[in-house]
């Protein structure tokens, strides 16, 4: 399958004139990510601007012409960090790394794109946050858990694909600051299981050079129970000195095999993968077992709190699947290795177009700490749906947990900034695929531009990032961008309206996540129910019900606890209320349900009528790629809109206010 | 993978002197069918009485001594009866056919069975239906659609098998009557519109000459657009003459190479499968030219009615899918070739535990009509609940349609008598696979030799073909005979009460058909709504509504259209009412709910109780089976009980009256 070059493609034509004025690029190229930088540098110049710089060997020393690029040595910056600045009409990029040098090279090409003034230039940049990783739920048969945009690029047929494409990827990830991938899905089995075999280590090798030398470190994930399935042990007992012992040989096996190895990411003990409970112990023991082993060779092991009963009663009205990643951890809490790293997904629950921040984020003190979002937007449209999902996370990465008097945000944490660490940061389930625009809506891929310069420079906002990748990946004509701008910045608003309300979640179709189900999950095992009847609707996790509202540290707690207080678009996340109680916004319950819907219905008619405006503005193909898909969401919120209506209609009898129709 | 004899197992010790006494068969075995015959009744004689009766050459003429079975020839009989009697201590089979023979030989192993008397001994029986059919759902992977006892002994990797568990499946068929058996699935996908080209005729040919031997016609369901898709032709218009020259040249190959094929089953226009509808012609033009081109061999083109638009809209409460097959056929009676059969399911939606019987049964009176039932247990537990078919059908087939005089119920019209055809019948979607017990569900067997013999005699009950049933596979034990009896004769009630109400239908997961999911289908494409509010439920099918119980003739048509006369069991399929109705039963219609919810679970479990108290009485291997089932179901039973009920409860607000655990 073919690709394109997204927001690399670099088809728009700069024409300042500063820019046209390089001549010359002053490098070293030796180093393999040298000479990626220089290369990426001379394909920018080459392509939206028809020029072609004369590259000099290094002489930094001895330069004097203007109209030129230069590479510096800044020994007193961090690894990744940059500082490029206009001295004498040339452009200079100082950092004390080949790493930093890559990552200014991009945002000189960025600058360039965004036609910036080279006049005075001076931007110093290191990322806020130390780890900006990628996890792919890719299969080894090529198959993607929650992939809407093709097939992996990574397996097929339980082989590792070494394609040109890869080259394309990395440098799609370097430009925007992620520095590690986890390549294999965390559900690892079969043949994945394998992956810390001599039957993978050449191919991995490889992936893992092309991968280094654009910066980023090659993660897997891995198979808890590898010693037993893979046939070589009877137990995967983390205490047993055969299984550690078995670790041990293992991790200098790979760690010598796959250069470049960043470590290893683990689901263990939730939905059916193996993990230390079955041998009675915590996951505290898992993780260091697996720590002690990689640390040696540099190794992370980072750990999934995504632990929880799926197997629950929804005649049960006690357990709360929302308290268990935090009942599972936070008694472990400072007994962790220090090469371990919690990875804890935003929400309580898993990936909603609306939640409450995780209640672990600020609970847990003394443990290395990873923010997992979701850009693979399974429950989000799934790529067929526009979505983008920047606004949610910077919500999420500005919510105060009270963990501190100053640097208490999700942000802090996770920078490192609020417990002084140094092994956290981000990761993003990934929407990539084999489709030949990466990422199936060709808007999604805003999404994973996005999360990676946020995770880089959370400051940032999103209209800014929305606007850059606008202009990045369609060039610089007004009405496009303002259009998508005004498409990405209404779409997540849009699809929290017409889906589930105020904060309840998960009506949604069993297994798929795709299309409105309001019952779907109401009587499964999975800990997922709205409790709605004739009288009204919510989970109460107030002191009177499951108590989840008291996780978090006040004023966070009683500002949820309380109804009167409880922010609208949580409140049935948090209390059950009848369908006539009163918002803060002033509507009812059932109003305001009726009025989102017909209303998030109105918006993507709005912005889909703004969309066709743009035929012949677009490349063609990503225009049909995108009207095929827009018409599809527009027909699809209906069914979003009549269902979700219609369910609380029947079930309530109260009529719409307004008289709209509703079935 | 093994197999079992099911309830050719001969097991049970037969001790009656009578029999033991037999000592000579009389017989001509050269003819292949005759040579089963006699093979069949050695096998019995030996493996239940440890007697080898002589096998004489032919000589029925001259026979003098008492103890043994002679066959005579009595040409006045039709080609499948036979007549048995006691003469002078013999015992005589006559017949006009070899089949005849095989038949009469089958019902005197069952007397064997039974322990009924030789002395005096009289039976004349022939088929009251011409056609006795299987329809396998078997796809040439090796699944099977809607399977449930493992994958299919026809087929696997786009091959066709030929193993020595076809012979017992053909002794079981014969065993019971069947005399047709269609080996793939109706959805002809991929290899299987193959089947009809040399790529498949060698197997095909060998094992229609298994199945000759034992009488049954194999058959084979068709891709209407094999011309098209087998990239001969670029149309599959009937009313195209290449098309037409096409499907005679066709046939004519197929029937030679095939011999003993005795033609087609065709799904068209349903459910995404190609049809005349692509070239705007009728499915009698379809059908005709497919008759048309088998004709000069002999073959039979049997035609599903099961057509609907699978596309509908939840909002649209005009559209019926109930009405469709109606709709679709009836202007077309009468213009059917003569070998075209229309094989029309039991009731007008898809098999659910109740539906009225369709209405095209006494609607067409000039069209050859098959009854199409399914013993697969798709809608009615998928052979892991018990769920004894046999009395349901006794119902449909007892059903006055008013379509004549007399003769006017639905097995008078499927064995011909009310309108005096020769091509019609029964037709059993089959519940079997290469599960070691053929059906998954030990169970379950009985619906396939309850089906059987139904179908060659109507007259017998349900509770008769049980317990001959229970006999012939377990013995003769009379606790096992009384607790199994009980359990089968039981379990279509048990099962009905606790799923969908009052003939609503279609509140289970979608896709698989298991389990309850209440809006499961509820805002889905299918046609298959219940329309329920917090006031009540069901569809308005009446003169009010959509119509179609004007369907029927009088008086049912008024019997159904009014709510008082309509029969409880199916009020909610032809009339939305209020929960407080009161039923003819005189409970509401919302007490009614709760009631069969909690009665139809104590119903299991008492069944379940009684079934464990046969520990020790029957074969080890399936009890385990059947007990882990048992066990099953009635976990199971409780979450359909606790879905629907709490679904009504907090839909409608009113409490139980007996105030029972509702959530």
């Amino acid at each position: 399958m073919g690709f394109e070059q997204a927001w690399l493609s670099y088809r728009m034509n700069v024409e300042a004139g500063e820019w046209k004025g390089i001549s010359k690029i002053y490098a070293d190229s030796r180093n393999p990510i040298m000479k990626n930088a220089v290369s990426e540098l001379q394909k920018a110049f080459r392509e939206m601007m028809g020029i072609e710089p004369v590259l000099c060997s290094d002489s930094r020393e001895v330069k004097a012409d203007t109209g030129s690029i230069c590479f510096k040595l800044d020994r007193e910056r961090k690894a990744e960090g940059y500082h490029i600045y206009e001295e004498d009409g040339n452009v200079v990029i100082a950092a004390s790394s080949e790493c930093g040098w890559l990552y200014g090279v991009f945002e000189l090409i960025r600058q360039m794109q965004m036609e910036s003034s080279i006049k005075g230039m001076n931007i110093e940049r290191e990322p806020v946050m130390p780890l900006r990783m990628l996890n792919h739920w890719d299969n080894m048969d090529g198959s993607i858990e929650r992939g809407y945009s093709g097939n992996s690029f990574f397996f097929d047929k339980d082989e590792i694909l070494v394609e040109e494409r890869i080259v394309t990827y990395a440098r799609l990830l370097a430009s925007v600051g992620i520095n590690g991938t986890v390549i294999n899905n965390v559900n690892v089995k079969d043949a994945a299981t394998w992956l810390i075999t001599d039957r993978y280590f050449e191919k991995l090798s490889q992936l893992s050079e092309i991968f280094a030398d654009y910066g980023i470190k090659l993660f897997l994930s891995l198979n808890y129970a590898a010693p037993v399935e893979l046939g070589e042990l009877d137990s995967a007992d983390p205490l047993s000195e055969e299984v550690r012992a078995w670790w041990k040989e293992r991790m200098k096996l790979v760690f010598t095999q796959i250069p470049n190895l960043g470590g290893f990411l683990i689901k263990a003990d939730s939905e059916g993968r193996p993990g230390p409970f079955t041998y009675g112990r915590t996951h505290a023991d898992g993780a260091n077992m697996l720590a002690e082993a990689a640390e040696p060779y540099g190794g992370l092991i980072i750990w999934r709190c995504f632990v929880y009963n799926c197997k629950q009663d929804w005649r049960d009205y006690k357990t709360d699947r929302a308290r268990s990643g935090y009942d599972n951890f936070i008694e472990l809490d400072g007994t962790f290795r220090d090469n371990v790293i919690l990875q804890i997904k935003n929400g309580p629950m898993d990936f909603q177009v609306r939640e409450p921040v995780h209640p672990l984020f600020g609970a847990l003190k003394a443990t290395n700490q990873m923010l997992e979002v979701q850009i693979a937007q399974e429950y989000t449209g799934q790529q067929r749906h526009v979505c983008y999902l920047i606004p949610m996370f910077k919500e999420i990465l500005s919510f105060h947990t009270y963990a501190a008097e100053v640097n208490d945000t999700v942000e802090d944490i996770v920078s490192g900034k609020t417990f002084k660490q140094t092994k956290c940061g981000m990761a993003a389930v990934a929407n990539t695929g084999n489709d030949e625009n990466w990422t199936g809506h060709d808007l999604a891929a805003a999404n994973l531009y996005g999360f990676g310069r946020l995770a880089f420079d959370p400051s940032v906002t999103a209209e800014e990032l929305a606007g850059e990748w606008i202009i990045r990946t369609f060039g610089k004509d007004k009405e496009v961008r303002e259009t998508l701008l005004f498409i990405l910045m209404n779409s997540w608003r849009a699809y929290e309206m017409y889906n589930a309300p105020l904060g309840i979640g998960w009506m949604v179709n069993p297994s798929y996540h795709y299309g409105p189900s309001v019952d779907g999950y109401e009587y499964d095992r999975w800990g997922t129910y709205h409790r709605a009847d004739h009288i009204g609707i919510g989970v109460d996790r107030s002191h009177h019900g499951t108590g989840y509202a008291g996780l978090y540290r006040e004023p966070n707690a009683s500002m949820y606890d309380n109804p009167e207080s409880c922010p609208d678009e949580l409140l049935l996340f948090f209390h059950h209320m009848p369908y006539d109680h009163r918002l803060r916004s002033g509507k009812t319950v059932i109003q305001h349900i009726y009025d989102t819907h017909f209303e998030g219905v109105e918006l993507v008619d709005e912005m889909v009528k703004r969309f066709e405006g743009l035929e012949g503005k677009l490349p063609d193909k990503a225009y049909r790629r995108m009207l095929e898909r827009f018409h599809h969401q527009k027909e699809h919120s209906r069914e979003w809109r009549d269902q979700i209506n219609s369910y609380f209609y029947r079930k309530s009898g109260i009529a719409d206010e307004k008289g709209r129709k509703i079935y």
